[in-house]
């Protein structure tokens, strides 16, 4: 036997298969996936693992399947803590009876930051290691995502009327300066802009909001085309689709994210292309308030990145981001007229790498490759309710629920381990969450 | 104080909420269920229970919801063991290339048992307590749903072709009919007939199915309008939909349940209501294989029964009624274009009582009510990820998955406790279906 080098390295995982993502469709198996420090430093087979890696602890997954960390890319997090207050109601009863004045009464610092918590450890516990929130508060949502070290996009609430936030759009775009000057180059927060929506931000915000897009390279989110109403109320108004308003102001871009999406006619198509702008698709928000039907597959076929979200738990009404898939993935079938339309291995790119390229970061998540940083979790396929298996691609979108994702890395840390969250003190929050729970029944 | 009346039975349940289904949509708390033998003995406030029941055991349940078994109206329950085999085909490609062969190949007397065991514990753990099947060798299947003590229609397949369990019509109707003189009397078996659908039964055994209804009182179950095309070509080869020509060859009625029923027009809607028919709507098969939407909302609001089942975990592809619930309520949103058709409520009744409407069995099971058979399941809802509880119906249908179940009883025999099954043996079981994945795969 020749000496062969041995690279020390932190930590070996050993996975009964692995879904990189990139290459796209691939199930390997018997893999070691080496992480060092914040990053993964190889993966290789089992074998040739042990003749090179010598690493200061191994995990064995032989019943998991290992993939990317999931990319949650819409949601209002703190929105959890009214998880089933109000359902089965009509879009504008839901917001105007329900959602807006408890918003109104009791939306706080205080609530933003035990809401973030609570969502986050629901996000953790079923596979999420990167989300994307628009809501009051941001700065506080940042911190609480920077101290639990998750990965999150914060985007800063706009809209002409003011809120419990602040008085308008001044300033709403000047604590959003501050918000992208504090963050811009965390390791974990990435700081973007969210004007609400084309019917609640008005031409001068919207530009200031473009302008504010380049001076930092932040991204833009925005709820578009949401429900046919949006769309034909603004058509009536104006003579121009919301979404050819948001071209012509600047507003669609690389670095901008629709979230959405319900009504898509051909001169959207065109603008979502031209302008390499991306959709964020949450379908149970879509179907529980009615809001209509994203057409998945069609957005694919144009080569139009589609990424996933769950939108806020008011309306969906979890978190639970492999749930989300597999909704994603039935209704697109049907939607298509097309059972083989949005399949699984796309559907969990959906939720991977085309959530990383969103928001720019493709070159560090998303896919699990040497190099990249380590953002992964493991799924335990021995539930006895999984089998047999023939295809964990298969299992974790169609069969899977979140609850057997059994361990997270986040920037190399360990979030969860055999199903426990190491960063969050879940019976402590717990307590906190049925003190909300008392406050606004009472 | 006056001496009291005390009555002795045998298990005491407190209940910290409690939907009985009947009266409709209605939440109790902190009730005691007192079940006696197979039935539900009384169900009075946790108070007066003290003062009246003294019972052998008490089971305190204070963070549980407690409501009827659920009823998956439509499954073929053996072809678990399929789970995952071939996802994302298009349906004709699914069955001629994939499903079909393998059940030449595969299906046997063994792998009905071995399917039927699997498929029995997974709906046990997520809540179901009667299901429907149509498959090969019915007679294994009666006798392992008798065996582990589950409520089961079991409908015998009927068409022209020739099978592993038959030569044809002839056949399946004789063995049909010693299946049914066999099982008609058992308290947990109801024997039923099932032609597979009316484009692979010609009008001769169609005939032959009524008669044997008529004579014995057995239900009819088929596969019906699952897709336009079916429609289109019937329409095509014969003028007539399958719908009419079930209707003229007496096929419809109180007893029948229509399994799928995408496509629905105005003639349709008057013979289901002219005959009672019922409906069993199964979205995720529907939407999986882009079968396409059962109007719901439209059917109800006709009066037409409408009840859910899963359909085999093949096309699913898991057997957890509480998620295609949650699926179906969302879904039923979307068609209708309106956020308040399929409440909560109106979902689990779907799931419970118009379960046991169309099964004939709704003066013995379906709701919570002294003197019913006591076929009840408890969910918990302390999980971190159910907080905040304001309305415990919402989460069963929206936050829930199956896996919150922790208890069942059916005909007031326990057969979840704590989230463990007591009548199937899970471990060995679980080597079963593994001997099979090899064999499949090979």
């Amino acid at each position: 036997m020749t000496a062969e080098t041995i690279t020390a390295a932190d930590t070996r995982i050993n996975a009964r298969w692995l879904i990189p993502v990139e290459p796209f469709g691939v199930v390997l198996e018997h893999q070691a996936v080496i992480l060092q420090g914040s990053r993964i430093l190889a993966i290789v087979p089992q074998a040739e693992a042990d003749q090179s890696y010598r690493t200061r602890e191994t995990l064995d997954l032989n019943q998991h399947v290992v993939l990317p960390g999931l990319i949650n890319l819409h949601g209002h997090t703190a929105m959890s803590l009214f998880r089933g207050l109000a359902d089965d109601l009509p879009l504008m009863t839901w917001l105007n009876d329900h959602i807006w004045p408890a918003e109104g009464k009791f939306v706080s610092e205080q609530f933003v930051a035990d809401g973030t918590r609570l969502a986050m450890a629901e996000m953790l516990r079923t596979g999420t290691t990167t989300f994307s929130d628009m809501y009051f508060f941001p700065e506080v949502t940042a911190q609480a995502a920077h101290d639990t070290g998750m990965r999150a996009q914060i985007c800063f609430p706009l809209m002409d009327m003011p809120t419990v936030w602040g008085s308008g759009p001044e300033e709403y775009l000047r604590k959003g300066a501050d918000l992208i000057e504090q963050w811009q180059r965390d390791d974990y927060i990435m700081p973007a802009i969210g004007p609400h929506a084309p019917y609640t931000v008005s031409d001068g915000p919207l530009g200031a909001a473009v302008e504010l897009a380049q001076q930092t390279g932040a991204a833009i989110q925005l709820h578009l085309h949401e429900t046919a109403f949006e769309v034909a109320e603004a058509v009536k108004a104006s003579g121009q689709r919301p979404l050819a308003r948001m071209a012509d102001l600047g507003v669609l871009g690389a670095n901008t994210q629709c979230v959405h999406m319900t009504q898509i006619d051909e001169s959207d198509l065109a603008h979502l292309k031209m302008t390499s702008a991306h959709v964020v698709h949450c379908p149970e928000s879509n179907l529980k308030l009615a809001s209509g039907f994203c057409p998945v597959q069609k957005l694919l076929d144009h080569d139009i990145n589609v990424t996933i979200g769950t939108d806020g738990a008011a309306s969906n009404n979890d978190l639970d981001l492999f749930g989300e898939l597999k909704t994603a993935a039935m209704v697109a079938k049907a939607v298509a007229g097309d059972a083989a339309a949005l399949s699984a291995h796309k559907a969990l790119e959906m939720a991977t790498l085309s959530g990383a390229r969103a928001l720019g970061r493709d070159q560090d998540i998303g896919s699990l490759v040497a190099g990249k940083l380590a953002d992964l979790i493991a799924v335990d396929l021995s539930d006895p309710y999984l089998q047999p298996v023939y295809d964990p691609a298969s299992h974790l979108v169609y069969s899977n629920h979140g609850r057997a994702v059994s361990h997270s890395w986040i920037h190399g840390v360990p979030q969860l381990q055999d199903g426990r969250l190491t960063r969050i003190d879940v019976p402590d929050l717990v307590l906190r969450v049925n003190e909300w729970r008392k406050q606004i029944l009472s």
